[in-house]
């Protein structure tokens, strides 16, 4: 197994984070064509009302580098950047498991 | 939507995560028959040799707290502690995306 996973928290402006919700479920939408993005999971975390997590697995790591550089991609990233006050990552290796 | 995400870290004990990591996949396949269980998938994390993130996906909260009573939980829960040094959790409320 080579699949490739990522937890990504957006801390959002104050205010910000609903906006930032719609946009991140724009990009999810967005994976649905996107070769090699098994998941893409736009969460809210239970008592953080400022942040967001998202849920990446992808069937290996170079098709995850590959989705950094489409176009959709990158107008995304300029479009939400004014609301993002902070981003953290935890990069996976999938292991195993149900529904991958 | 009515799910219910979670990432959970286990803290492995010194040369206890390889074991642990088989465990992890044994609940996981055990998983395949839970109702309710749409993800539980085990990853390890770049950059940190003792830890294991496994991330969850339930139809909603309580079909993930009716697997925890499950007995083949409460003894993998007792077989696993002894290799647990810590545990942290972050729990989510998924709101759309690809692949739930």
């Amino acid at each position: 197994m080579n699949k490739f996973g990522l937890y990504t928290k957006f801390i959002a402006h104050e205010g910000q984070r609903d906006t930032l919700i719609e946009m991140l479920l724009e990009a999810a939408s967005g994976m649905e064509s996107v070769e090699g993005c098994d998941l893409y999971v736009v969460n809210i975390p239970e008592n953080d009302s400022n942040s967001i997590w998202v849920t990446e697995i992808w069937s290996d790591p170079s098709t995850h580098q590959a989705s950094l550089s489409l176009d959709e991609a990158k107008v995304l990233i300029q479009r939400a950047r004014p609301l993002i006050a902070g981003i953290e990552q935890i990069k996976l290796r999938p292991q195993g498991g149900k529904g991958i």
